[in-house]
């Protein structure tokens, strides 16, 4: 048995919110991540082959899922087709084990799945690199996350990436290419505002396909709105110009939001406190007479909040006051540390919000981190000698 | 003393959603509305003029105003330049009263006002009606009404009606138009669904310039979409196609939210609640496998739903299941009579909702109805013969 394993995460900047090609998974428009720390947030998966497995399978967060699925099938077939490329390439037989083994894959969320939270990007990109260490396959692996989560392929670099849209048929160009490391930016922090862990009630690619097929906002936004701003976006990245990082995230977050609305029958990813936490952060930077905070919001309710270090105390001070934690005080904040602030009254004044208890269950504080790392003790693995899953085991 | 009253209430059916003009108050786009039954909700005005009254005068609610707001300002000039050409024209002094007596208004809502349900407009068209009474002023009253607020031209008129948005710079094409009399189309109905009676955060007004100062999406809109969308929907009136109708409506209101989503600071009318009846009439109408209801949001919460005679009952039965009313079950329904029907187990488990109790404070059911009317019983009047309202006395 030959096993793998690596941890990765990633968060839109700017939205692809529609693809072109539904089966190749080639988007509407180019887009924007940052890929966050795995000390936060990760995923991990074990992906093993052997002859003496009869079935591909796959299990995530401990239950077998069915690897019928078309983007999983996807996935294993590029992987496998790309493994035979580097085999006949290389002219010999370099494989300790056959390309006909059956594979068994593990893979753990250390967040909620399927809750607008990029799980599945994470999920796949996941995959992939791992396969590919398990397959031997060190070519680019865009194609292959690709196929199983358009964004999956952001996920497989650190720092900042951009998924460029690419022009061909076949999606050969559709790549992701790191924009800036994850070195590059130290300031910048990354707060998560858990709103909710309920599964979203519309998947995000059946979401996107209805807003590709019905939202004509939709298509005006990928041709005349999103050039522009991802070059923009890009600018700001390179010279750490965080007030209009900010704005143009806010910006790309509401009109992917927008187009979800004119979608038909519309899709309301965002809640009332979704929108407390948006009229927070705008109020937040009035009082400041500057952009110090940024929201944007995927396919969900759950806030990604954008600040630098100098920041991000004031700010969570800020969200404790307007959504009191209820019962975990203690377990409010999870990931990185942050020191407790008082809040001035000017700025309590500022936000002039009615308190909403509970609103948000918890915050994780977290930072750019790099891409998929491999995980090389045993320990640490997902599936046991055994080929099945430890945890169920 | 000469005085005159009207009352008056539309709804917009399809959204003009910023302005070509700021002061002149010309539109980005023609839209369309229907005027309610003054039975269920009306805005009912009084004007006086009197050689003894020393200042304009304008009561609202009981609360007096402030004259000099710019809009209502305008209202009355542009009704007194309507008055002293109609008298010049006429070459003799057909009024008995004098063009320079200062006027006194007073005007009630029987409706939640700034609640997003049209009240501004419903106001200046009762106030340009009842001022062109009070100054015998019998030309087309759009421009009086519109620059008080813009929809407030198309309050003008009974039925199906469209605001224009005209060519030229001056606005003189930018006029209202009955599109089909009240009488076209008896079997429609319309159910107001009071979710909030607070005042909006945000003024529609200052909400549609900062749309059009910032949002993308708007201008698209209104350039490339609401065009051929007024003239299908002009042509479901016309043939009462009630699919057709219902379908565009509640894609004019998402886009229109959209483009609100798209403003930057975002504008959010819609909340969790307004989501709630979106969701309920789509599984409402998936269970029918026909279109059978649709919504419309203007610049609040509460929504407005289209439904037929032989529907009505059946919705509103969905309504009291999705959101039961908390103590006021006696008084949720107010307006038209609806006769309960039960709801069927199919329906109820089509709709899959937790029901939300008191989400929905109360229904005001109504149909189209007639243009202004004039109310000649004195007792009916808001000023007593000093000229001062009578609520306030």
């Amino acid at each position: 048995m030959g096993a793998s394993e690596s941890k990765n995460q990633s968060l839109p900047l700017s939205h692809s919110g529609g693809k072109r090609d539904e089966e190749l998974i080639l988007p509407l428009n180019s887009s924007l991540s940052v890929t966050l720390h795995q000390e936060q947030l990760k995923t991990t998966t074990t992906a093993a082959i052997s002859k003496d497995f009869t079935e591909d399978r796959v299990w995530l967060n401990g239950q077998e899922q069915d690897t019928g699925q078309l983007r999983l099938q996807a996935c294993l077939q590029e992987i496998r087709r790309l493994a035979r490329k580097r085999r006949s390439a290389q002219d010999g037989d370099m494989l300790p084990l056959s390309l006909s083994y059956k594979v068994h894959v593990a893979s753990v969320n250390s967040f909620p799945t399927a809750a607008g939270l990029a799980s599945s990007a994470a999920g796949y990109a996941c995959l992939a690199y791992t396969l590919a260490r398990v397959y031997g396959v060190d070519s680019d692996l865009s194609e292959v996350a690709r196929r199983g989560s358009g964004s999956a392929c952001r996920s497989l670099y650190g720092g900042f990436v951009e998924w460029q849209m690419g022009q061909q048929a076949d999606g050969k160009d559709s790549v992701a290419r790191q924009v800036a490391p994850e070195s590059h930016w130290p300031e910048l922090r990354i707060l998560i505002l858990v709103v909710s862990a309920d599964k979203k009630p519309t998947s995000s690619t059946a979401g996107m396909q209805a807003s590709v097929d019905t939202s004509a906002l939709l298509r005006f936004r990928a041709e005349a709105v999103v050039p522009a701003r991802m070059a923009e976006m890009a600018r700001c990245i390179r010279e750490r110009d965080f007030c209009g990082f900010a704005q143009l995230t806010m910006k790309d977050s509401n009109q992917f939001h927008a187009t979800c609305l004119d979608t038909f029958p519309p899709i309301c990813y965002l809640n009332d406190t979704s929108r407390h936490i948006m009229q927070l952060v705008h109020r937040f930077n009035t009082h400041h007479g500057d952009t110090k905070a940024a929201y944007t919001f995927d396919a969900g309710p759950n806030a990604v909040i954008f600040t630098l270090d100098d920041t991000v105390a004031e700010f969570l001070a800020a969200v404790k006051h307007s959504f009191p934690p209820e019962s975990n005080g203690d377990t409010f904040l999870k990931g990185l540390p942050v020191r407790p602030v008082p809040l001035s009254d000017e700025l309590k004044a500022a936000l002039a919000m009615e308190p909403v208890p509970g609103g948000v269950r918890y915050v994780i504080a977290t930072q750019v981190g790099p891409g998929p790392q491999v995980l090389d003790d045993p320990h640490t693995h997902l599936l046991g000698l055994d080929g099945l899953p430890k945890l169920a085991a």
